[in-house]
């Protein structure tokens, strides 16, 4: 029935092997994972029923994950995961926004009628749409529960990449690339912004050498002008300028993986300024894809980088990277490792990360960043586009 | 500095003055609004920064709100609000993904310093990206005051558009009518289905007659065949069928502000129960557009639109729709009103509603959809799209 799923079951068994050896090392009986990149690595379940409460359990004594959602996505579930019908269970419509009761109170149930309602369960406190109230309502419908933070336990098993999924991250890679390249074609001055993203959204989707395309995590973001001092505004339908900078930040997405890729335009002669913080970005880059090899720490490619930036005079305050793969709105991190002073994670190969090289100023930025997959030989560029401050005259 | 909001400061200060009304009924002294939307009605705050903890705040002694974010999204909020310098905090970057520290922990010692640590704080107990942890941290910051759930007061202030904000809606259902149009256009068997969905992106950010589209809270739907007997599946780039069904579900969007539509594709000559049940739905959809008028009540628009679909031996077992607006991802609803039983919402003139009009069987689904103002004399439709089973042979 998993029609959609690139994934052969036996990659799957190995993954839920993984998670319940982590769980017991834990001291979790059951985890409640509502993080949809989580859900869909546990079992393949795709679709956009993540604006509801909804989660996928694990517990050490059953074989198989067991879905939890809404009554009309239950045939999403059968149709995305391989889950016998015994695994998926939905909750009742009544339930929807509702100011009195709340799905997590049937959620409780399920875990009392499994006969786990003495166990020691792992919720994931900050997952984006693990909220304050789903939280109460499992807690006062488990009182006999021990609950603790599983601090993004499955994030963690997802770091490392296996050699299907660093497949689709490569083409993801493949698709991005384009999709920057096209989208830039389009980036001269007068041209209304939005026309540039319309172009650009056609790319991620029609995707490159019949790789389709799939939505991305984060949709796209263009600050121009002053707005480059800032990283996350997107576009208007304002025309693009005739001088100055807009920066563009995207990802290629094939089946839910990301790669993510941003660049610098400048229209017009650019001011020498930038030219050199551009070139400190790329040599900061190259600094740190060197460091990015096993063995080594997320700090140390961090301080690679920060050396270099460092030594012409400039720094950035925030991580300059953070691990990608797959992932659903509204972030393509993974919130696990972060590239910045005192994450001493070792790197392994087949882990991915986006270093999101930049420089913010006060009233401009520059940023050129690569995603990446770690080997033995250093960080392996997911995507093949030029590094450069790209001028547009 | 306000260069993004179509609103005027009078329009802000009339929200802020119904938000604090609201307070005072509810007996609340602070609110905290982590929801994007609310963030946005509140102050303009316009950005893809709501994957880290942000927040919005409103005190019944600060004439204006405070924005708290992320210290690389501080410029984004002096660019997109118009709020003071001092009413624009942010948090200290090593808080973000600290498996320790969290950014409430300072949003806590921000409402300490302003002397409100014994305050009646209202919380979004379920907006999406309030997680537990925002939560706990919060309450454990501030062990003086006393929280409770706000009820979603913001969005509730949200339901009834003022002028300014109708006319986005109505610009948004032309683009939303016109990227139907285009999608459609496209749907022949063979076509591989990301074609589609890219002619779609590229038209709703396009948008029409120099209204530029901005990005959808949700992403397109295009449940196809058996698929459509659930309604959250995205695309795929598998062929579209020679026979058979195909629903897509969209949104025009304009300057964050949505109206969503739902069609059915028909490949190849309809069996006629299809044709029936399209038109019980477009039946009960103007059943429920004759009631959706000032003085009517949630549950009679419902109860319009099933007596139609009983009268033809059909049912709908969730709610038919919901508040539509100002939205972010991951939904365009606004999480107040649902037409449904028991819901007694009187309905005003300016409320905007998606009516979600369709029927899921075992193995297949029809929908057609509108999106309706309210006013005096019935639903005004937002959208302009042929109301049928789209038959494309």
């Amino acid at each position: 029935m998993n029609r959609r799923s690139v994934f052969t079951k036996a990659e799957f068994s190995r993954r839920i092997r993984d998670v319940k050896q982590r769980m017991e090392r834990a001291s979790f009986d059951l985890l409640v994972c509502q993080d949809p990149a989580n859900m869909s690595w546990l079992t393949g379940y795709d679709g956009w029923s993540f604006y509801v409460p909804q989660c996928v359990l694990v517990h050490l004594d059953e074989e198989l994950p067991i879905w939890f959602g809404r009554a009309q996505d239950e045939k999403s579930a059968r149709l995305t995961t391989g889950l016998p019908a015994r695994n998926i269970v939905p909750f009742s419509e009544y339930l929807v926004q509702n100011p009195d009761g709340h799905p997590f109170d049937e959620l409780a149930e399920l875990v009392r009628l499994r006969g786990w309602g003495r166990a020691r369960i792992g919720v994931e406190m900050d997952a984006h749409y693990y909220t304050a109230r789903c939280h109460a309502h499992l807690v006062k419908g488990l009182p006999g529960a021990r609950f603790s933070n599983n601090g993004d336990l499955v994030n963690w098993a997802r770091l490392v990449k296996s050699e299907p999924e660093l497949a689709l991250m490569r083409e993801a890679g493949t698709i991005c690339s384009h999709a920057m390249d096209r989208a830039i074609g389009k980036m001269h001055p007068g041209v209304p912004q939005n026309e540039v993203i319309a172009e650009l959204y056609h790319a991620q989707i029609m995707g490159v050498d019949g790789l389709g395309g799939d939505y991305a995590a984060i949709c796209p973001l263009m600050p121009v002008g002053d707005g480059t001092a800032t990283p996350h505004l997107t576009w208007t339908e304002a025309p693009l300028p005739q001088s100055g900078l807009a920066i563009l930040e995207i990802a290629g997405v094939r089946r839910r993986y990301h790669a993510a890729l941003t660049r610098t335009v400048h229209f017009g002669k650019p001011p020498q300024v930038y030219l050199d913080i551009a070139n400190a970005i790329v040599d900061g880059v190259d600094a740190g894809l060197e460091k990015a090899r096993s063995g080594r720490t997320a700090e140390e490619v961090e301080a690679a980088w920060q050396s270099v930036l460092r030594s012409r005079g400039l720094k950035k305050e925030s991580r300059v990277g953070y691990p990608i793969g797959l992932a659903y709105p509204p972030d393509w991190g993974e919130r696990t490792v972060s590239l910045r002073p005192g994450d001493r994670t070792e790197l392994q190969p087949g882990m991915c990360f986006h270093m999101m090289a930049g420089v913010w100023l006060d009233d401009f930025g520059v940023a050129i960043s690569e995603s990446f997959v770690v080997t033995d030989k250093g960080g392996e560029k997911l995507c093949a586009s030029p590094r450069e401050l790209i001028v547009v005259e």
